[in-house]
């Protein structure tokens, strides 16, 4: 369930998968990859060098300098309306996309949620304790590679 | 480049990612998954029996009779704001998450998307010639699972 303090605006992401997910209780943060938008410009203008994907790219690699967490650049997430934008995933789980984040503050978050992801036994990104940043700007997430489907 | 009909709202998820996917040109469409969001209402009532995301799930089951495209239902991608939701994925490549989604006409919008999808030579959705419901309701799309990142 949501925390109590959850703005209205976004939307857990907490509905149950009942297909059973077969991970380590609590894997190391080396299992995560960042894929940060290197040319998402968030509505800024098309000339501002340097480009503000590029910006939150270098902030997420800093953030994560020592973390085991691998931070990579992606020429675009396909969520050109709601940038910056990166996906965060974990191996042989789901992949979470993010939009509207910060090119500064978007870093912390990125990792923030990234430690927290890794240590999920189900696999899932919690959402109690997930940073705002990653609360409201929820995009979608994708399923495991070999995902068979939940039961209807 | 984007069709010339392309409406104002839909931003063309073709920028050019540099990093070579390896794919053989035309797989088959039995390479291709649509996961479809059974828990999606798309801001109708939560009391709506059948629910409109299952209605979905059964016409693009339906749609797909014969083509050799599985349709998996999955619980929530999270992308509840923006429902009816679904996630075309090729094996090997990227998948695309799709929002706004009609309960019926978004079957056969995913069917279509999905083979021209499979004929792609580069692992890519084309832009040109994809259904307006998928260019319109293009939400996000995710990498392959071993993807290395671009280049910056």
């Amino acid at each position: 369930m949501a925390d109590s303090a959850t703005p209205d605006t976004a939307v857990p992401d907490t509905t149950a998968s009942d297909t059973t997910t077969v991970l380590a209780p609590h894997t190391a943060a080396s299992a995560i990859t960042i894929y940060v938008c290197v040319t998402c410009r968030g509505g800024r203008p098309l000339d501002l060098v340097p480009v503000p994907g590029e910006v939150l790219a270098t902030a997420t690699a800093r953030a994560a300098e020592g973390t085991g967490i691998a931070v990579r650049p992606i020429r675009c997430l396909a969520n050109c309306n709601r940038g910056l934008s990166a996906a965060v995933r974990r191996e042989g789980a789901w992949t979470y996309v993010f939009g509207n984040l910060d090119p500064l503050g978007g870093a912390d978050a990125l990792i923030e949620g990234a430690k927290l992801f890794a240590g999920a036994p189900d696999g899932l990104m919690p959402w109690r304790g997930r940073p705002d940043a990653l609360k409201r700007g929820l995009v979608a997430r994708t399923p495991p590679f070999d995902f068979a489907g939940d039961c209807r």
